[in-house]
């Protein structure tokens, strides 16, 4: 199952979540991602239980990933002649925080009862799903291309010059999206047009996205990488070495404040202590307007063992703290609105953070990718 | 060699570091802590490379055990017969950024060679150095009671009505001191006192002396503690989880500039965002007034395999990040007075952080426990 873990090109085809249809019938196979860098195990799915535990442990993770996840376990549910409002339920509460989730299944289902009350039959709805999963997954590579070019278009204003010192925290890559991801293309983009001098990588304690598979990521695509422990960024700060922080997103609520992966807030005050541009990149499916502000927010605990315990496996690791340790590992955190500089959609780049602009954001269609004014 | 690793009381007695005079020659005895708190385990020295092996590991840490692992390292050096000079050429520079370790070896040095020059015999001048070794590990443990005397007064008027949450970064307990540390001793006090509410203990990437040392102190003290990824201490400031932040020190500069354990600073930015005292605790041998400033304070830069395999056994260990990837790896990081709340020491307290109270307190005899005005 170890595979060469020495740096390999990665394309934007790399099977982070694929849709396979056997002889024995469809599956979904997810890349585990609990395991990278050091092994390239794939998951296969073949029913919902499977999927709502592969979220749970975050074999796949990421909030736009979690959106196209969540659509295509419907349509599994649908194809495998499973209860499809139960698995729906499964999986849209399978974690709180990323709003991606929840929307991708309603997606899913909506289409899967509209053919159902059309008249069609079992077979033509959970195709209809499908599409809908596979549409969803186009629609996120193309968001992806275009938070790029917006989130490039804004670092050149936002940093006069080029050569871009960019942090970054957990990972937002290919992994987390049907495309290039949110923050990770942007940096992406800055390396391919030369302008990439350095991406601090946090590490992102407790699951270490960022070491492990942000990590991952950039040596793939050859780009200049460091890692750090999340402690180090200070030093960073400090020293004048980061010309902006991009993060992504796991909600965004109606005024702005954003819940990401937990470092992300003490990272934007850092920002704001230094002057440092706090940039948060993230797809439209990431805003939920429901959520009225960041108390809102439900910011998903979880379990002591992934704090206390190396690898985190519940109970055979090696212990980082005596035994029976309490930890308190929430696994996001919130950034008010003024502590963010920008937010980068595809649909175009809001600045300064107002609950109008977001709203009107959100109103506007996908081809107007205009920029607000910064 | 393994032994239970559940809490069992701990008494200011425990062997961190004793000297030893088997038939065999002379020793110094060092609890292995890069093994707590899965292992208890000693470390028999008989020579000084033993010794700056155990300090450059980590093996013996913490600013004020650092001081006196030096000073009895000269001892062990005029005792066995080694070069003095060469041993305390190597012992001083083991570590650059704790600016005890450099006294301690310097002070037990010159007792040794004021012997020698007075015309003391070798075993003499060995004796006098050992003397030094043993004279600062008392101050040591009579500065611990001091502070964590004055530091719980401090917290009294501070933190009006007791019942407190402590944040604290790193190790400041027995396991770094002659008696029961700096930061960790006044959360102890307060323990005693019945007003310790919550200690949060940073787990403190990427040696994780939080995790493993700090809550192994807390825990077989009885401590309520709760281990956090360093990541999630903003989330705690957001929440109003914290009442005060207790650090300790590596070098205070004549400025007041602190260096401490990295990820003190984002602790001190935060701690000032939300407007929750942030205070260093430590022994007078911390202040140097020879460094004037944060900025001419060397800090350590250490492995970058610390930062990117676990255990960080320097390439046997589980890889965190791919193969190869470059880490950033400080060992500390330097907080400036103005984000400094107070500053307790065995000679009072400092506040506001100015250098002239500093200067004065390093003038105060030591029976002058006197407190500036805060």
């Amino acid at each position: 199952m170890a595979a060469d873990p020495s740096p390999k090109p990665l394309s934007a085809d790399v099977p982070v979540l694929r849709w396979e249809e056997p002889p024995e019938g469809p599956v979904l196979v997810l890349l585990d991602q609990t395991r990278l860098p050091a092994q390239e195990v794939e998951l296969v799915c073949t029913d919902v239980h499977t999927l709502v535990d592969a979220i749970r442990s975050l074999t796949v993770r990421g909030a736009p990933l979690l959106g196209l996840a969540g659509a295509y376990g419907v349509a599994l549910a649908a194809a495998r002649g499973f209860d499809v409002g139960e698995a729906a339920e499964l999986l849209a509460h399978a974690r709180p925080t990323a709003v991606n989730l929840a929307r991708g299944v309603r997606r899913a289902s909506k289409a899967h009862t509209a053919a159902l009350r059309a008249g069609k039959s079992l077979e033509a709805a959970a195709a209809a799903a499908l599409a809908v999963a596979r549409e969803l997954h186009r629609e996120d590579a193309e968001a992806s291309r275009s938070m790029a070019r917006s989130g490039l278009e804004l670092l050149e204003r936002l940093v006069p010059g080029g050569g871009y010192r960019i942090l970054t925290h957990c990972n937002t890559g290919v992994l987390v999206s049907g495309g290039e991801g949110t923050a990770f293309a942007v940096a992406l983009a800055a390396h391919r047009a030369g302008q990439l001098r350095r991406l601090w990588v946090d590490e992102t304690r407790p699951l270490l996205q960022g070491a492990r598979l942000t990590g991952y990521e950039a040596a793939r695509h050859e780009m200049p990488y460091t890692v750090l422990a999340d402690n180090a960024a200070g030093s960073l700060f400090a020293a004048g070495m980061v010309d902006a922080v991009l993060i992504g997103a796991d909600r965004i609520a109606a005024d702005g404040s954003t819940a990401n992966k937990v470092g992300s807030y003490p990272l934007a005050v850092l920002a704001k202590h230094h002057e440092v541009p706090f940039v948060v990149v993230a797809p439209m499916t990431t805003v939920d307007l429901d959520t009225p502000e960041g108390a809102s927010i439900e910011v998903e605990r979880r379990a002591a063992h992934e704090v206390t315990e190396f690898p985190p496996s519940g109970g055979g690791g090696f212990p980082l703290a005596p035994l029976g340790a309490q930890a308190y590992n929430p696994a996001f955190d919130v950034t008010p609105p003024e502590l963010i500089t920008a937010i980068v959609t595809e649909n175009g780049v809001l600045s300064p953070i107002e609950a109008e602009g977001l709203a009107s954001l959100c109103d506007r269609s996908r081809s107007g990718n205009e920029t607000m004014k910064i």
